[in-house]
């Protein structure tokens, strides 16, 4: 059904009207950032279910009905802005929940919002609840300027905990979660000056490796050079599954299902705004495997990877302890570009470990398959266009180095297309402290989605 | 100058003197293992004093004179039982510091002396405080027989933290512990059906390789793949120096200098009573890296090892976090044999690292040189013919797999042959729970010990 037609959305009427309601916005964005809702603090049960009620409350404030679902573990909000039925829906995600907050860098109080200038300070501004709150003025925006389609939102509060009951959850609501589109807005612009919005996350399958050769710490006098060494036996393994300078990984077949970037991907990596410099500054990195940044982009986005987290096990104090241990654990993990399945990577990994070292023991852990978006059709274009739209520039169409798992659920259990519609940049600190979000984001943030809707409510 | 004869000695009137001795002797073993000198353990600094003074008290009693040596650490004992001057002077080796015993294995008090019929448990009875007594109730026998040969005890209390102190203070003492020869009496026989003495100890040298790529953990999806990993970089680093599970080390010269054993060695290899079951048993291993016995041997006593003790760094807990960690610690250590040299394997050692990985920083800790004492001569005659006397069979030559720091610095400094006389056996439990000790062994090495001091004497 064709929605009836609704006037054209005007930048500087809306403008106005964001910049009138800026001090209620940023009202609702203390009272939420204040709310410590860290789900991987058991102490902070009660703080995230407090967040998820204020969450709620500010959807039923917008205008909206909201309730909190249970998951068996911290709930999620579903709310809805309802125009009517038969009329497009379009479902945005975002998460109420965040990270811990006790790095000793923090200069301020990380869950007591600071306010310098236009910059807005303290734990969960930028990820995620800065963003929710914009996408969620948008959708008010939007609705009071008539716009012909049913907003919802989807506010985990299990992201930050890898999603434990996303997708059982989602599936038992399926019919009341049932929605067009998705767009997520949880990721993170690659410059300031250039808007960019992933088309496709990397997987995730952790792994860890584990060899027992005897019961207890042994004298490396007494029985050193007879002894099996788990250790040494694990970096043996380790280096043989990935090349630790490189980080190609040497396991035969684990390339074969990765998916070579088109030109058009090439080209919007060129214009992304990355640098090297800018990438080292911001993660504090001495040297590379690679400087040209192309080539860093690659194998941040494009490329699955092998990581050797740790290796567990021996001693691990000061000075040289000379005792062979009994036991060690390798703690490792694969990045997953489209289109490998996490399974057979699980299968690969098992086969190699098992032909080379057969008493070692491999546990996969849970999977969170690679994602690709598309980048071509009317919701891309809308993307674009509501992109150009508040921020003056079409965004370019890069790639996430890490997992959603949620993404991959939506795409699944609900069956629609899910696209990207980020607002936070590199030096707003995602997992980081100090972590900040800031007006012109919002702002921009909240026309953006005002005109998406708008869009999507266009497309019918 | 060559001393007066003096009348051979009768095993059958010695033991008797022994066996009548044996509850005075016990109770001083008492005494010594109930105060617990774990030198480790700066909490017992006291106790391992009270130790030095109980064990100087104990030489006196036996008709010595003996002093407390200070060090800077825990003192030395030095004891003298005189026969005269210009006659034969040997000193007795022994430590009386022990290892901790907090495992939670252990079934008696550990610093209570149980007797079990003629077994004595406690910390210290077999390492080496019951050997330490038995070769001063060695020497008193000697003495009270008329044996021509003054008889020097240099009792350590830092050997099982590394001897920090000795060589320095036996440098500054150099005048004072002049002596002919020194038996060393801190070993164990490869079984209890046949007296071992080791010929050779293998050295140790220490390394800490570390590589620093970043300041703080970083999320592996938005750096994994450009990021450098150090843990990854140094798998592969020392899986390129030492094979992990043959043991055989990569690094070219390593075994350059590695003197091949002769065939005395190994045909006393095959007679030790060493079984690869019974040494998997007593380690607790449950798979070697070699089963034929002689194989076994020469890799625990013959041939230098690299082991690796840990890659400290990165994440190490239960799952799987996926960090990139910034920097990560190899910790290393060689056992080496006769006639390598610790300085060359540092070098070699630093350029392989240096060329493989350049950023990689190798700090070599205190190094212990390997030691080979002489199998043929007189000395060695003495000692064949002193266990045969006492417990029935010749001894055979094999080696020791650990390393005895002050051994290296008895024989640099003072300039005297170095032999050994241990009797301890497998079973008792050298650093391990349950440490015990037993008569036969005692009354053993009392006539054991003082043949070998009326043969030193015979020799002049």
């Amino acid at each position: 059904m064709k929605p009836t037609s609704h006037p054209e959305l005007s930048k500087k009427e809306m403008l106005a009207a964001v910049r009138a309601g800026r001090a209620a916005w940023e009202r609702r964005l203390q009272e939420l950032v204040e709310i410590p809702s860290v789900s991987g603090d058991p102490d902070r049960k009660r703080d995230v279910r407090r967040a998820a009620e204020s969450a709620a409350q500010a959807i039923r404030d917008a205008g909206g009905d909201a309730k909190i679902v249970e998951t068996g573990g911290h709930p999620l909000v579903h709310g809805r802005l309802r125009a009517g039925d038969g009329l497009p829906t379009v479902t945005v995600y975002n998460h109420i929940d965040v990270q811990p907050a006790n790095e000793p860098e923090w200069k301020s109080e990380p869950f007591k919002l600071l306010r310098k200038g236009d910059t807005y300070v303290a734990r969960g501004t930028t990820d995620d609840k800065g963003p929710a709150l914009s996408a969620l003025a948008g959708a008010r925006l939007a609705r009071e300027r008539g716009v012909r389609a049913n907003v919802h939102f989807l506010w985990e509060l299990e992201e930050e905990i890898g999603s434990p009951n996303f997708e059982r959850t989602i599936r038992a609501h399926k019919r009341e979660l049932a929605t067009g589109s998705v767009v997520v807005s949880d990721t993170v612009w690659v410059s300031r000056r250039q808007p960019a919005c992933p088309a496709g996350l990397r997987g995730l399958q952790g792994f860890r490796i584990s060899l027992e050769t005897g019961a207890t710490d042994q004298h490396s006098g007494t029985t050193g050079g007879a002894a099996r060494n788990p250790v040494a036996e694990l970096a043996d393994l380790v280096a043989a599954m990935v090349d630790g300078r490189t980080g190609r990984v040497k396991i035969p077949g684990f390339y074969d299902d990765v998916v070579k970037p088109t030109r058009a991907e090439l080209r919007d990596l060129a214009r992304c705004g990355f640098t090297t410099a800018g990438f080292k500054k911001d993660h504090l990195l001495r040297s590379l495997r690679v400087d040209d940044p192309i080539e860093v982009m690659k194998r941040i986005w494009l490329m699955p990877t092998m990581e050797i987290h740790g290796i567990a096990g021996g001693y691990q104090g000061p000075g040289v302890k000379t005792v062979v241990p009994p036991r060690a654990t390798a703690i490792v993990s694969c990045r997953l570009v489209p289109d490998m399945k996490a399974s057979k990577i699980v299968a690969l990994v098992r086969d190699f470990v098992r032909a080379r070292c057969p008493d070692a023991v491999v546990r996969p852990e849970h999977a969170l398959e690679p994602f690709r978006g598309r980048t071509t059709g009317s919701l891309p274009d809308a993307i674009r266009g509501a992109m150009k739209f508040a921020f003056g520039k079409e965004p370019v169409f890069v790639r996430e180095g890490g997992s959603i798992g949620a993404v991959v659920s939506i795409e699944k259990v609900l069956r629609a297309p899910v696209h990207f519609l980020g607002l936070s940049l590199p030096e707003h600190g995602y997992h980081a402290p100090n972590e900040n979000f800031d007006w012109r984001q919002a702002e921009g943030g909240m026309l953006a989605f005002a005109s998406y809707f708008d869009r999507v409510a266009r497309l019918g």
